[in-house]
């Protein structure tokens, strides 16, 4: 977005001239700044960039340590800085992902906001989420939404700090000056620690819809997918594919999308969110989409190539695509990867293109 | 649909003598039958009507022994025939209704059509539907879907016989004349009998979508909703409403909607299908829609109101509601029952109305 | 939908008792029947038919002089009796199509129902329609739209009778049990006379809406498609074609749809409504649909053929092509035809399928 | 979006420590920049702005005179730089507002990318411009479409120069990493100068949709909205108004959207249009809107207030209303604006809010 207007500096005075009016009367012409502005393919600043696990959770303890959590600030969360977007706290142009870390029996304050939220969880459990008064246990390998404009304070019911993913379209709604924010309660306003949340107990039954919950809402209703189900769609799909059925994405690949089930659609109007599995040995397609992703490693050892780089991963190790980056993942044992994009935005603006690196040659 | 010219007979000879021209022509005035034709509101030829299970499946019984399965025949199906609509087999002008009956170890053979059908099993287990190759059983408490152009094949694997409960938009097909029909394999063209479909293993997770299949398709992809995930719905919403949360459709009504993972709407083009689940004691709201269903109960005592009778009811038995007749459920003990209905033919057309009597008065 | 339980009478005693079992108890066994309830493919009752303009007109103008119009028959409409479906007044199973008279000075009152209706004018002018108050004026060539619950009378302001085409969708609102009916103003609401119709001053503009008008709505907001604007947009496809650029249907074969601006979906939610110009000398591909479409020449001299049977037309000849009977048109000199069909009603249900002769064999 | 680390700079030696190791990681803490990143409503960083037609059409003219189109620079386009957006080319976060200015016979070249352009002519003809092979003549009023990824380029047939108003997603698509372009041919591929372009002898037509074109379109097919249409589209809203019938948006206030013909809303997936016309001395309510727009004066002279600043407005100036900047318009004669704005990026990302400071107070 940085224009030089070095680069195109103009040799005659008249001309000159003619840039020094333009700028006092704030135009600026096209003919300089067009390679910048409008590139043959896209040409993000954001850079394909790996954050380890074995890195990021001890310096969240160290924060836990030094840095209460509660009214100001409201959230004890480290974001992931695109290295390519310095000055800003951005994992791509338009998402925001975050560690975020709650000491034993901390609480982190209710509050709402137009921004869409969700919590992935890698390792631990003990926090609720409380969203609109509805208490959410946080559990390993859960998916948790917090829907923009929703109420919601987490606090941690145990002697054990807890840690997980905080993922937001902070970036995207930013920059397009869309935001609200609205304070609510210090404390939580349903302390209650169940197993399952209210959301879960009257949306989470398979093509089942409750009666009075017949309008279809932009986001969807269940605040947790739980890990068991996630799990057991993972490894129906691989079986199926033994037994010579159609199921999975790709050979050796089993793929979720988190959906509304009112809709069929993403859960979230700016976010897609998945889950993949690759079986031990398994390589994707080298692939490269509009539009940026964020992924997690659950469980399991492999590697991603992104662009001409091969970068190793274990649990807990959070990646970013930029837009149009060439991707794929090969899997050493079992390898269970989280993944959340901006895919909703880039096709409901339908400016997505999917391109296959083989399809290319 | 019966015109009497009877009661419109002209008197003058001029005018009997262009009655007469009109019949020639092929032309019928509207003046003489405004009446009939485009009454104040619905007056459907359907009546109301209680069919008792204990008087259905002993007839299929014996059907069992006379009538043989098999090509031709296809179908050992003893459909609900609307006393209002003589010389039809309908239970509306739009649904059709009928009990199928298995005995031993017998085959229904493969076949498919336009018509969209499903089967809800009262009680039994041991047969198995074969959906495009894909094996589901049936147990009691399930509702298994055949949607328009699938082939599908029935066979019973046990020593005993099995009955259930059909439904298909018939009658609605053969009035527009939209229907097909195909002839298919003798016996069912997978003999496997694996307690859970393929279909269920790919799309029974809640909220979870493959990536295998983004495209949103029509009809349910889901080829059998189980009981346990039907009652667990229910049990949830009652016992929220317990504790004080909004979940019920109604006061001591709990009512889920079987929906189409893709879209969140009807699992059929043509039929709704819904279960409902009252408490003793429980009363619904007097109420009158445009558009027919069909009910059968499932489980437990009670009564239902159609216009002013009052039918006492037990398990199996099934009853029609024509269009625009006032009807209320009321539980003895806690109340089970299946519903399907046309009315996402009537909505999609947008005639959908609904009237509550106590918001008339 | 008559079943003759002749064809199956069943020979032993025991099966004989069995069948009179289920007639007691209201019930028909499917084997007896299947074949008529679910041919092979769309077996209609409905024949192909035409009826002649000069025969139809006459015998409107002796109803003009026997028949007053007025509260109680409500309009002067002599209906379309298809042969094939004895004892009712309807052109197919979904259709009704009538010509209606009205004298000089004659006022047709108002009222209102569910039923969708709309004029087709092939001659003359002179009459307005009044609906929901907005007078529209009707005129050769004009399309106009009374939708479902719109009250509506229609009044001629001149020493001469007018006669129009009336399309509705009375018989499948009939056969569903889905209509209601209210009766209005004995006169029309509003008498005055203009050229223009208030919608169409504030819905007639080229791909401009008002922001007065964005809630989109379930029939079209134009009540008058004036016969300047489709002539003109069927000009510009047949110079578009000479000119060698895609905008026909198919060669010489120039058609549009009319549609409702907020949507670009169908103008009535049950009736889909065209018109089609074929050059002199053009034929149509041979062509079956699922569905049935009435039509109307209104100008220019050609055949249809339906089945086996070809038949010369005239202005104003009206015919009706059941479901899935072949048609083709063809050309002796410029040949335009208004049609209009029960497409929306087959689509939303997801029954249509379409055949072509020559890709058949 | 810059984060000024200073403001939070924290005291203790193992915080600052801390802060060091996020930067290395790259990493940022929320807490510190909370309050920048999720404000309590929209802080824009764009201004309101107005520029001034007789100061920009000068500096285009000098421009024309000293600058080449062509290959390379591709267009004589001069940007408004919104004043609080430094060293952008941008008018709003997401929208791009230009005039460009074409000497007597110059040709800009085709080219196609991903980003949606419209332009508007404020005055002046003799230009066609050319897409997908179809010339498009643009007239004083005029409003034309080059959809993404559509080649297009520009030609003047005349001895004159020509300006004009072109508005793009650049911004926007920028941001997101979502953009593609394709240099075309050097000069148009269709050299004619028809009056009315292909696609609005096809599309143009009020209510009626080619047969040939049933596919709904991303974007609007229409290349040209004229001035006649639109002027006499509002025109008709006053008179309406003045008979004392609902038709205009607010009192005096007529406006109507551009709209895609196949789907009834926005032209462009990214960008909305609108013309509004005041009467004489009529003022529109205070209002705020999530999402930013520009405005042109068509014709008349009047101001508009945003935020606290009123400004005196006369034909061609061009104004930009940034997110949630209350704003309202006063016409001191009948007053005619044209504008664009991002809102279908707004409301299919569902952060749409409207509030009229009347209700507020």
């Amino acid at each position: 977005m940085n224009i030089d207007p070095a680069v195109d500096e103009p040799d005659e005075p008249e001309l000159s001239l003619l840039y020094d009016d333009f700028k006092r009367e704030h135009l600026t012409p096209l003919w300089t700044q067009l390679n910048d502005l409008m590139p043959i393919q896209p040409t993000p600043q954001a850079l394909p960039h790996v954050w380890r696990w074995d890195t990021l959770y001890p310096l969240a303890q160290r924060a836990g340590d030094l840095v209460p959590v509660g009214r100001g600030g409201e959230r004890r969360a480290i974001a992931l800085a695109n290295p390519g977007l310095p000055g800003t706290a951005y994992a791509s142009p338009t998402l925001w992902a975050a560690i975020q870390y709650l000491g034993p029996h901390e609480v982190a304050p209710e509050h709402r906001h137009s921004q869409n939220a969700f919590r992935f969880v890698v390792a631990g459990e003990g926090v609720w989420t409380v969203v609109n008064g509805d208490p959410v246990a946080m559990r390993r390998g859960d998916f948790l939404l917090t829907p923009g404009w929703n109420f919601h304070g987490h606090h941690n019911e145990t002697d054990q700090p807890m840690a997980w993913i905080d993922g937001l379209d902070i970036p995207l709604v930013h920059y397009t000056d869309t935001g609200f924010f609205e304070f609510g309660s210090e404390r939580v306003t349903d302390e209650a620690t169940p197993d399952v949340s209210r959301s879960e107990r009257l949306w989470s039954h398979p093509g089942l819809r409750p009666l009075s919950g017949l309008q279809d809402t932009v986001s969807s209703p269940i605040a947790a997918y739980r890990w068991e189900h996630t799990d057991a769609a993972l490894r129906e799909q691989l079986e199926l594919e033994d037994e010579g059925q159609p199921a999975t994405v790709g050979p050796g690949h089993a793929a979720i999308r988190y959906v509304n089930p009112t809709t069929g659609g993403d859960v979230l109007p700016t976010i897609r969110a998945e889950f993949h599995r690759l079986r031990a040995g398994a390589v994707t397609r080298v692939r490269r989409e509009v539009g940026s992703s964020v992924w997690q490693v659950f469980d399991g050892t492999g590697s991603v190539r992104m662009g001409d780089q091969v970068h190793r991963l274990a649990t807990g190790d959070l990646f970013v695509v930029p837009s149009w980056v060439p991707w794929s993942l090969t899997a050493v044992d079992q390898f269970d990867l989280f993944r959340f994009s901006d895919a909703p935005v880039v096709e409901r603006l339908h400016f997505d293109r999917v391109q296959f690196e083989d399809a290319v040659r």
